[in-house]
């Protein structure tokens, strides 16, 4: 197997993918939404393991929940049951399960950089299940899918990107997968809040013209990330850049609110809205299983 | 669907049902009990959620086992992994669970009244594998098998529950489901341990009566959640409340020990009752699997 | 069932098996190595249940996939997620699972004995994961066999076992195991390492001796475990007794380096040995799966 075609079967973000994978991507979910099966034999006697070295509840049920609609057989794991504990390296617990005999692995891990240099020397596909502040493409696609299925297409679109960007794979992600696809993306964030890096990217604007775009997507805010004194209370932040039932009152007619959830109510988003008609954020997490999908599908392929 | 049998699909505790449904699930039970299948594939494809937002092995176990043995899906998280711990609220949980797709849901909590309110909201339906102090209504139900297995019928029979009742929910479901079935209830414990909001449905009776009863069901007693100096020590509460070896030789031939695991040895009860001939603990166990079969079959149907 | 039939369905160690017995399980991992299924409906409707009492990812996952493979139903718990917390004894949990039906349990405990005392009064068959010092019998296993596909027969090696022997469960399991199938063991260990309970044994060597061995099987040491002092360092250990790139440059042309991993790199092991050709650590793990296959196939027949 060529260097290339194993690049292709792991899935650590959505920078390197193009715009057609990303599509084929989004177009096998569609299938699996519309098709009635509740558990394929596709993947039958195929193992995932699902690596989580940082805890998250919701994106790993969304991957088992993928994991066994396709058939597959599921091993999980966190670190705080693991020996990582141990001081096991990353690097030889992945390599461990490798020699043991699974077929794909999907991981979530802390430091940034790592996974990257993992894959280059794992020959089982790895997934990308949030690294750090770097990426997070499922969630990602999961989120382009529900624009595409709301607009018809990305094409065209204004995608506010509110919050934490320094912080947030979810944006990360978005940013180079909606650009790929011809959005325009614009960020609205505090200046501790914001990332140098993607300064070349994207222009931050105001609040109020914020919500003025087709999708208003608000980040979590992680208060205790950040210096006290400059973002004083939840109270404080959700003033200056929460979407409260008055700014969501402002939005276009068309407009949907987004939410890579856990939310935090009457933070960055007032409770009310969590389940408003403009708001999508469950209808996102439904689109987490056929994307998870789609995606486990492509590296078992 | 209404809005009643929407209700009927939840298993939220016994107080509000109907005996004739109680006595149904019992029957369904004694089917599986006596259907030797290892695993059926009646709910092939159906996937059940295990939502411990408090820990417990023996009974997330049970259900495991009853959910696997019906072919369902299974998934399964606790508290100390979940995405909880980020301040993501229950009701937020179990609704994201909800889009994922799940067919039903067990949840163990803490808060009071929490449980009651989610099931409001959701469609799912959710059964209660135990809320705080309120019911635990699997265990009752696997109790009234045994009791009804042990005595051909509950009506008529006495069953004394002794112990920590006000932090008891095996307590309080028996209590329902006993006087529903026509049992005779009665309480033993130290005034601290006392319930003030069962007053009105059970008498308290002395150690030396209560073990005059069909049934002698020993409450797990946990110490710490006591004042210091009221009931100094463990051995002061087996001399004043356990069922020691004495205690039990005063017990009526036909009489059964019953507890709802796991014990305190030496302290509710002196180790050599544990696994003693008149004692149904482990027996009380094994019924545990058929009962959470019946309730899930219920459930999914 | 006699005592006896009961007895050899449990696997506590290798102290206590036979040499037949244990060729008959290598014998019975190579074919399930060369068979190329990948997953068999044989122990289709049993239900195995993973108990660590002790936490341990790579061993949990290496049974886990076993059992899978087999086609057996699966239950996991580790103890910080386990009533064990609520004080509960070991016995009481093993006995509440037997109680529930599953046909065989896997367990990694701490404390020395228990295990043993256990299984006198369960029925359904254990398998020991790790208990203390004392056994870790399918890692033995794993090991034995790599070094009989190796070097075809075990008779006649020479094995030198380094490192922290005295809390080594691995160096017990495999001193039993080697030397009922003819192989000569020798220890290397500092003499706060060393294991008076083994003197009449097996001799000790020095590292240069050692590294003369056919196999170089290095321990895990766990310095933090050893009084502050006589052991300053990980890089005093290594200088001392670790498996350098200059010692290992001494080794036999034909001999071969173990590690029961997880490595502690560049402690007792360099790190460009790990996955040098002499090394044998990633293909002891793909051994585990085989090997545990035939392990929960023997106990379950």
């Amino acid at each position: 197997m060529s260097q290339v075609e194993v690049r292709t079967k792991h899935l650590l973000g959505l920078k390197d993918l193009d715009a057609d994978e990303i599509i084929s991507i989004l177009d096998r979910a569609a299938y699996w939404e519309n098709h009635p099966v509740k558990v394929s034999n596709m993947m039958s006697g195929r193992f995932v393991a699902n690596m989580f070295f940082e805890n998250s509840t919701r994106t790993r049920f969304s991957f088992e929940l993928a994991e066994k609609r396709l058939g597959a057989e599921v091993l999980n794991f966190s670190a705080a049951v693991s020996s990582v504990e141990k001081g096991e390296s990353i690097y030889d617990t992945v390599k461990t399960l490798e020699s043991m005999g699974i077929d794909a692995g999907v991981i979530r891990i802390k430091p940034v950089g790592v996974l990257q240099e993992v894959a280059k020397k794992i020959t089982v596909p790895l997934i990308n299940a949030g690294d750090g502040n770097n990426e997070h493409p499922t969630q990602a696609l999961l989120d382009l899918y529900t624009m595409r299925k709301q607009f018809g297409e990305i094409r065209g679109l204004t995608v506010s990107i509110i919050g934490d960007v320094q912080h947030s794979r979810v944006a990360r992600s978005n940013l180079w997968a909606l650009q790929k696809l011809g959005a325009h993306v614009q960020f609205c964030a505090p200046d501790v809040m914001k990332a140098p890096d993607l300064d070349a990217y994207a222009p931050y604007v105001t609040i109020e013209e914020a919500v003025q775009a087709d999708v208003v997507m608000m980040l979590r805010v992680q208060l205790e990330r950040h210096e006290i004194g400059i973002m004083k209370s939840a109270d404080e932040y959700r003033k200056a850049y929460g979407l409260t039932v008055q700014r969501a009152a402002a939005m276009k007619p068309h407009a949907i609110i987004m939410h890579p959830a856990p939310v935090n109510r009457n933070v960055e988003i007032d409770d009310e809205l969590v389940e408003h008609e403009k708001s999508k954020i469950f209808t996102q997490i439904s689109h987490g299983v056929p994307i998870r999908m789609a995606v486990i599908e492509r590296a078992l392929s």
